[in-house]
């Protein structure tokens, strides 16, 4: 047996994916720490050793797998984000810049690639989202056009809020979560131009009917999943039995037909 | 073979809508460019030609479809919807009032009525309207009893949101996305007629019981729809089979039974 | 034909509630236009004159509805409705008192018991209501206890918001609806008593967990109506199909097998 | 019959438990009234002497239960919250501290635990968290994640939204509520950190994505407990007789067959 070959089934223990989950929580409950400021002053020297520690078994364990499974490694979405966000804390800025720093906190995201039940719940939500692609396109474009027509609009007046595209997106999206829209943003510029409301009001309608198909088709799709999981499975067990009861009965019928019409002995 | 007849198989090709959406790209990006005044400043003539040229396919592209489908062409919604929305552009204000000018942007919509996937999402929700009619019958009256309430017994002390119809219809649909409704509006009006909240409480709690039954008619349909479409195709077959056989089953048993009782030779 | 006889063929006619439905939306115009202090001032006599007109022909409608139904009028909801809705235009002080003058706009609503798809969906969200019913009782008891909790412990210190019950209640409904409740309330109150989180946050996940089910609970209902009304339609005649001849089958197999057994001649 | 046989039978009757509503109302409105000084000016003595009765009938009706009941009362889940929430009404401090006197009120959250129909919803409530178990985790770890984050990236500039580890999390929990979370806190934030939008609309994308999925997968699952409770019973009926008929022909026909093949008389 190989080394490889031994590396391999260590790796498929479950006790080493707990292992590194609970690794994963002590340094959740270290990366924390970290942010208060009495702690670090007095703690600080062994908080950053046992965070350092807890990197160092992550990128070990990352090299292991890699060693094992060599290219197809990279073939797998989840050792890809594990090998993603466990770099990012390896970068050489990475103790310099302050938001290089803080990414560092992702690290923890890797309990989901660990943990089947979290992984199960995101490959459940990553799956939902093709099914909402014309409608995501669609709202994109809606996004794009309002922007535009806002910008020409409203920009001279309200640089701050639509002075160009970038301001003019960020403040839609405000809108739409209808955060302030009317007290905050649209009556400000309803005092300037007295017909933004003509603008805003349609705009909001139709992104929070587009929201609502969004919702409609995620629940009509959840629901027609489950259904055909679950209750298909006896239906077609019946329905076969039917058939199959029902051929038999024709079989029979038709044996008898043929030994009625053969010359009798 | 006619003129009329090459310029149509010419239209019906894929590639010269799929050439049209990079069109509408293009001018997407160009329109974008528009808001910019330091790009304007710099390439204005040449965004304002490539915006022109896209223009122009435009509407090569719709007058060879109007030459070739006629008076049909204004049957179709898409083609209406296409027509109006290049026409804009092309009205003769259209670069000196800026609001009209700002419209030119909604010629990027073209790309629905391109792109069968985006024509389909906004057929479903245009096809959902009609299901929802009473709903909206219903809360336009409801909004529109509130409004002249509202004016008659909150708009002496608060022109600014209730001074007429329209300034109140506005201020209840902002109170109905619920929007600063409370600090923002009620107390201040409550701090002079202390029970305003006998008026909007019930109101947001009958438009807020309307949209979620709007909601809830749209999954329903929704739902029925994606059922019946998708399991009763199955079901359809299994239980016309059943039948058939039930069928076959009975005439062997009555053909039998006519056989017994015919006089045997 | 005696007179009442008469009447309420009349009555029954689709002319009238046609009639009826035009009165009230040249109403509904006329009130709108009383909220104008301009149109008021010019046309003022006339518009009185108007509504008053169409006050009195839906006076006349209800007498003569009354005369005919005597007293099965009152044992119909949308009867008392439409009594009381006329009613408090009829109140006397409803020319002096601005409140009372104000909700004779209320007679608009009769559109709905004239016009039968509105009814339909009137009739559908009051039916929704008792299976509601439960969960409306709980949410009741949530805003009491919860009202009488926040009234004792931040009553002192924010007399504006929860002084008494009734503030309280008032400023619950505000914070589970999340109109401003952080910013605009709960901040305020956590730089007096730091711990009001711990009130706040549990009472926003309850009140909305408690309101989602209101919205599950409505969804459930209303797609299992859809469901049983449908679709079992076809089914139920299915099944009965099926059945039938399976007992044909065996009534035919039964018949033989006495055949059979009875002495041959 | 003993003490505890006849004090069983006592409380098992519905008179009883009938009375202990009567109780809790009639204490939810003294509980109510001590709220309002004027009311404890003037019939203080009488509303605590109430209060206080109706808290012994609670107690005595507890002690009786735990007697009949032995150990096997702390089992039941109601047992336990009803001596947790009457026992907090009896904590020595209760009179003094004003949280643990406010907390008296909870007293009435035993209208739960003894009208049914109220136990069913709560116990309807609990029933649908355990299938949220994923996705809360899940939220929790993206909470505790951006809460870290948030500190590192945006502490230092805005210590009272997000200088500590607690302020950061009630700020995340407000901004998922999308209450002020633009105008009050990302703009803001945004003037010193210019790409704070990159951090808190993502989070906002995110955490909305959960929630909607927790409500479809509460509605799919009362969806399918509504629907295999229902609409099975039936169908499993139909499907029992139909796969009975078909067993009894076949039998029959096999019985045929035997007779057949016999020898004849």
């Amino acid at each position: 047996m190989s080394l490889r070959d031994r590396l391999q089934s260590i790796l498929a223990r479950p006790m080493v994916s707990n292992a590194i989950i609970v690794v994963i929580l002590i340094n959740a409950v270290v990366l924390g720490m970290e942010t208060s400021a009495p702690l670090m002053a007095k703690f600080g020297p062994l908080i950053v050793a046992i965070d350092t520690a807890c990197l160092a078994i992550f990128v070990v364990e990352l090299l292991a797998k890699m060693y094992v499974q060599r290219l197809a490694f990279f073939r797998n979405g989840w050792n890809l984000f594990d090998f993603v966000i466990v770099g990012i804390s390896l970068v050489p800025g990475g103790h310099t810049l302050s938001v290089l720093r803080a990414l560092r906190v992702l690290r923890l995201l890797r309990v989901i690639s660990v943990a089947p039940a979290l992984r199960r719940v995101v490959e459940g939500f990553v799956r939902a989202i093709p099914g909402m692609g014309s409608v995501i396109v669609l709202m994109g474009m809606i996004f794009y056009i309002s922007a535009v027509l806002a910008t020409q609009l409203f920009g001279p007046g309200f640089p701050e809020w639509f002075g160009d595209l970038g301001a003019s997106t960020y403040s839609l999206f405000q809108i739409m979560t209808l955060e302030s829209w009317s007290m905050g943003i649209v009556r400000p510029v309803m005092a300037v131009y007295p017909y933004a409301w003509a603008f805003f009001v349609p705009f909001i309608l139709i992104t929070t009917f587009a929201v609502v198909n969004l919702l409609v088709g995620l629940i009509v799709n959840s629901m027609q999943d489950a259904h055909n999981e679950e209750s298909s499975a006896r239906t077609d067990e019946y329905r076969d039995e039917v058939l199959l009861r029902l051929k038999a009965i024709e079989a029979r019928l038709e044996a008898r037909e043929r030994t009625d019409h053969s010359p009798k002995p």
